[in-house]
Parts: structure tokens; sequence; C-alpha cells
């Protein structure tokens, strides 16, 4: 007997997901649908699963499966496409929402023009500044202090939004090698979790070109949390207002280190690209 | 306005197309089409686009535009695909159909299982031995000669299947290293319009496993003609028998050189992975 499950696929960032509506449609075995269809040529082609669902405790649950099949915590660009997803399936007439994720609680804020979703606001929690290990032994912050790998020294600062940031300000941000440079300080041993690092150029205080190199993953076209640490250690470092826009590869997201609640808000598009049907 | 286009995702040995049904839905251009939904993470992401029409000489007509807008010629892998979709779509009730493409009209020949098409044969023409240009400047063919490039020296067999194949058969294909060894040939003298190159391990009189080196495209899961031109080669070299097994990475194709009529016959999967629709 076939299984008929209709889709979505989706992109904030050009971060694409599957996303499937699990009041509608139940999805056995998501770690293998994942993997599955997550192939680009034979599957649908992804970087991986979403699953809207109900909550308890929220409006809506999120559940996030990586195209290798493993459970995400958390994913900013894919809780975006969700608000767009259930506000303009009608599953809700909220422009507020809550999402339960793995991570937690978290709240989404809906841009609405004539039905339609333009963009979505993510409450991304409290920032806070990374402690490093340094040789001796001994942990501490590290804000705007040199910081060397392989021949290159930076002046780094790091700062946590739940997974670890090395954020790092040069003048001219395209001519780092980023294939080379990006895994020496990923493994640097003030890192012994290994760290994301983003190198990002002010243009303005109001703008900040960001390319990243995300642990485990190397080159990627955008990185919500990595966008967040951009703007958190620009404000500290006073280069920027609390509200700036991140230009990374895959386009621009707009963060808000808001000074009353210390919260970190990112904005950004959510993009429904089609519509889908299999059979299992 | 909007304009909804519904397409199905079908693949041959893994070469992946959007197919549209052209009676139904009219793409504008379908270069930028193929363009802008051929892209992974912001479109459907796929090898290219494939229009299903009418024709006044055929049963049905294909075009296929390739992932960077440029139209192609003939794929194999596509129209085992367009055999299953206007069978199964209830476009026609024949198992035998006419296609007309860019390189004329080629036969399918459907295998059908309680309304399922399992299995389309193409009718891929006649192959000849493909002439090179020798150092001296005049023309030969070339049957299991030595070529050498760079410091590798094998015997190869140059076959056309409409494009320019270079067979050569080794013992152990999986130790070859094809991204190095495959330009070397590619670019050879003796074909100055380059030449996809196939490195062969024979199995059985019935079976042989195939690596392929497309030209202008490098190492790929599976090349149709590819195939077609390391069947002929075999049978010309008295390796096999005049129906053989292609085993290639993206899966095997049943290659058949007919005595009487002196056509290559190729058989192999069509596999529809899912519907979609969109706005353009």
């Amino acid at each position: 007997m076939t299984n008929r499950v209709k889709f979505t696929k989706m992109h904030g960032a050009g971060n694409d997901y599957i996303y499937v509506n699990t009041l509608k449609y139940t999805i056995e075995d998501p770690e293998s649908f994942a993997k599955k269809w997550s192939c680009y040529r034979t599957g649908i082609g992804s970087d991986g699963l979403v699953l809207i669902g109900s909550s308890s405790v929220a409006d809506f649950s999120m559940r996030i499966f990586n195209a290798d099949g493993s459970e995400a915590m958390m994913c900013g660009n894919a809780s975006r496409c969700i608000g767009k997803y259930v506000f303009e399936e009608g599953l809700t007439k909220k422009t507020v929402l809550t999402l339960e994720t793995l991570s937690g609680i978290k709240e989404l804020f809906l841009s609405v023009q004539d039905g339609i979703v333009t963009e979505v606001t993510v409450d991304m929690g409290n920032p806070k500044l990374e402690e490093v290990t340094l040789a001796d032994g001994s942990k501490d912050i590290l804000v705007y202090q040199a910081v060397s790998a392989g021949n290159y020294t930076f002046k780094g600062t790091a700062v946590s939004m739940g997974n670890p940031h090395l954020v790092i300000f040069v003048d001219a941000v395209e001519e780092i090698d980023l294939a080379k440079i990006g895994p020496l300080f990923e493994y640097h041993p003030y890192f012994p979790q290994r760290v994301n690092v983003e190198f990002a150029q002010i243009i303005s205080k109001k703008e900040v070109r960001m390319r990243v190199w995300e642990r485990g993953s190397g080159i990627t076209s955008a990185c919500g949390t990595g966008a967040c640490a951009t703007a958190v250690a620009a404000v500290i470092n006073q280069k920027t207002d609390r509200e700036v826009k991140i230009v990374m590869d895959g386009g621009p997201l707009t963060i808000k280190w808001d000074s009353a609640t210390q919260k970190v808000f990112m904005t950004g598009d959510a993009v429904k690209v089609y519509e889908g049907e299999l059979s299992l």
C-alpha cells in the first residue's frame, strides 16, 4: 500500500528543507526519510527534513533532521519558514507565535502583507561571551584579543549563541582565504569543542559583510547563529549600532541585540519554492 | 498574476530532470526556467528541464534544456522517463512509441506490469567506428590500439554514437585514477573535438563494469551513449555477447547491438521521484 505525503520545499537565506505538516501526514521514521529524500538526483534534495507538529506547550512544534539523519536542536532559518508555512496554510491567524524546539520555546514575529508572510523575526535568546581555554588550562573570555593559528594572527572575539563562535573583524573580507584559514582556527586549542569562525568587514554602522566557516561543515552560504554572534561582537567592539544588517553569501539577515531584554532577534526572508507530493 | 505549473521529477540511471507536460502547461522561456529551477537550495534541483509535447511526425516530442540553459540534442535516460510519463499519465495506451527529438525520431519500447512501466528500451541508432586524427593529419579508425597520454598507455577503441567515445578495457577498473587519467585522454590530440572516455572491465560475456569521464563534465554516475559505445567496443573486440549489462555507478543499463539492423538498443529504469507544483 502506498502512502502519499505532501511536502513543501522552502528556504531561508539559502538553507533549504523539506517541510511536512505532521498534523496531516505521519512520517514513521524521520531519520531515514531525511536521509533518503535529502539526496539530490534520486531524492528531493535538501539540507534535511522539518516536521511541523502540534505542541502542548507552544502554538506549534518543530523537529529538524539533517541530511545525514541526525536530529538538530534548532535552526533559525527553518523557524522563519515554519512561521510562513503555518500562517499561509491557514493553520493559525496569529502573527506572534511560539514554537517548541529541542532547545526550548522560541518566539516568532511575522510581517504580513496581503496575506503573504514577507519576513519573520525569531527570538534567538541571550548571547554570552564564550570562555576559552588558555594555554595554562584556565578559562577566560576573549574580546578583541590576538589569536594565532598557522602563520595567521587576528584579533578575535568569542561569542556563544548556544554554540561557540569566533568573530574576527578584518578590513577586506573577500581577500580572506577562508578554505585555508577557517580550519586552522576551527581547531584552535582555545576551543576544545572546536568553533565556528566568522570573518567580518564593517561596511557602516548599520551593515556588516560576513563570511562563515562552520564547525564540521566548512564554508556555507549562511549561518543564523553566526550572524547573531557577529552582530553581538560588533556591538561589544563598538563598531556598529545594536541593529545591523549582516550580509552573507546566501543573503542578508537583520540582527537586533535588544538592550532592554539583552535578547538577540534575527529577521530574514522565508521562501516557499514549491509544493510536492510523493509515495512512500 | 501567478502561473501555476505542475511538474514531475524523474530520473533514469541517476540522471534527473524536471518533466513538464506542455500539452497542459506553457513554459514561455525554457532556457531561463531550466537555469533557475535546476539550482539546488533555491530551486528544484536537477540536471535540467524536459518538455513533453505534441508532434506532427511522432507520438510525442521531447526538448531538453540543460541546467546552464543550453538545449541538448537527445538524452537516452530522459527518453526512457518520457516513455514512463506518457503511459502512466494516460496520454497514450501504446507500448511502442515514437519520440521526436533534435537528433531525429527515436523509438521507445515499454515494459508494463499492472499499469506501471518497469523498464523502457530506446533505439539509440547505428554506431560507427570513430575516425581519429593521426599525427600526420590523416584519419583512421582505432580498434584496440595503443593510445598514450601523460605516462599512461592503454589499448583503446574509438566508437561514435553520434558523439565520440574512447573505450579502454582494463583488468581492474576500480583502481583507475579516473579524475587524473580521464582529462589526459579527453584532450588527446587524436580527438580535436575532445572525447568521452570509458574505462571498462569485463566481468563475464554478459556483464561489464564501466566508469565514465564525460567530455566537458568529468566523472558522472552514468552515460547512456557511453554504455552503448562500451557494448559496441566489447562486441568488436570479441569480449562479450551482443547483449550485455553495463554496470555504472548510477546503476545498470542493458545494451543490445542488434545484428540484423545493426542498431543499438538501450534498456533501463525510469523512476518517478515525486510530483510538484510551483508558481512562476
